[in-house]
């Protein structure tokens, strides 16, 4: 009977991955690119969103809420703009008030071992300033060390940060791929293979309903399916062939 | 005139660094590292304290406040303790709302250019588990860079931070090192020879007042000084035959 119960547990997981996207902003009604990625949050696929300056306005936080939301999810996201080095003041309140001892670290604190972390931020600058000898001098890898060091303390998986620079100036084309590449960091595994972004794809593009789409549109994305698994094919037959000639 | 002025200017940043001292703790009050270094904080010596949570209870900075008291020093310190590899979420705040383009960054916002700026953190953990393989994985000075980059974007001169680790578990002997470790990273000028610092403890002791330690105690002092002195003097004697070898 337990067996079963474990069985049935670790099939869920697989199946469906919960992510939490705790965002601090004092302002996001007026930020663009906060809007913009809110709009295409994917639904009824696990995301929870929460917006700590809107779910708190008078700053005091319901510990035992958050230790539920984070214990419910599998993946925690913190999303904010890059202030500082680092996050708006709001979020490190979260940190010192949430992640308690017994709770996220110490004796007993091991409820969020195990999940997945991941950081969204949007940042002004050029990318290219972010290293030795740019005007920010040191590279986002040094300046998130803070949570590399939460994740690694509460036993969190820390995954690749989601960086978004100067969103102002992305052409529609480059917002477009913003937007796929959010949503697959929201709902994708931790897998950032090109076979397991063909395999999201082609999931999103099977959810497109044919009535709404129109038939004409449902052939040409048929078609598309097609394409991109016949092209997985060729690829898998040619890598064959390479371990052949070895 | 002009000339004379400009001379007059130079005697004063030597003889009279001002250091602002901005803490921030949420329950300084319950903190006895915190209590034990402020009741040794240097009178008359041009060290302001400015507690933020105190000075703001309702968390309303007064930006204007805080740039002229920024200006007014030479050496800017932030005291903390240590909460999740960085400082509490009100310096966070000051930092986002104080450090503002046009004053500490960007276009003539170079009022903290060449001002010291220094971190004085206290930490519960063994200062060993800093470093990769201990059980916090990274160092101070990986941990601490986004200090590091708000030193580098406002023009400060990073200095070395004054670490207190496991402040309970000090002997007393260890304590009092530690008040004049952190009396000197208030007022001492930005050198950590022995030299600077056999000069500052000379200076030291030289303020006692005869009349309120007693005459003996005086005599002890008297003597205390002119062995220091003769020590550097046999020292830079030892290093003049040392450089006559070569």
């Amino acid at each position: 009977m337990i067996r079963y119960k474990i069985i049935i547990l670790i099939l869920e997981v697989y199946s469906y991955m919960k992510t939490l996207v705790i965002i601090s902003h004092p302002s996001i009604l007026e930020s663009s690119s906060q809007q913009f990625l809110l709009s295409v949050v994917p639904e009824n696929e696990g995301v929870t969103v929460h917006h700590l300056e809107e779910a708190y306005p008078d700053g005091k936080i319901d510990v035992d809420k958050e230790h539920r939301l984070l214990e419910e999810h599998d993946r925690i996201i913190f999303q904010f703009p890059f202030y500082w080095y680092s996050s708006p003041a709001f979020l490190k309140h979260w940190q010192d008030e949430v992640l308690t001892d017994g709770f996220a670290h110490g004796r007993q604190g091991d409820k969020l071992a195990g999940k997945e972390f991941g950081l969204i931020f949007m940042i002004g600058v050029h990318e290219r300033e972010y290293q030795a000898g740019g005007r920010e001098r040191y590279s986002i890898s040094e300046l998130t060390k803070p949570f590399q060091a939460m994740a690694h303390k509460t036993g969190m998986i820390y995954l690749s940060p989601f960086t978004v620079f100067q969103f102002a100036y992305m052409t529609d084309e480059e917002k477009m791929e913003l937007l796929i590449n959010y949503q697959q960091y929201l709902t994708n595994t931790n897998d950032d293979s090109l076979e397991a972004k063909e395999a999201w794809i082609i999931k999103q593009l099977q959810k497109m309903d044919p009535e709404e789409i129109g038939q004409e549109a449902d052939n040409i994305i048929q078609h598309t399916i097609e394409l991109i698994e016949e092209n997985r094919m060729s690829i898998n037959e040619l890598k064959v062939v390479i371990d052949q000639m070895y």
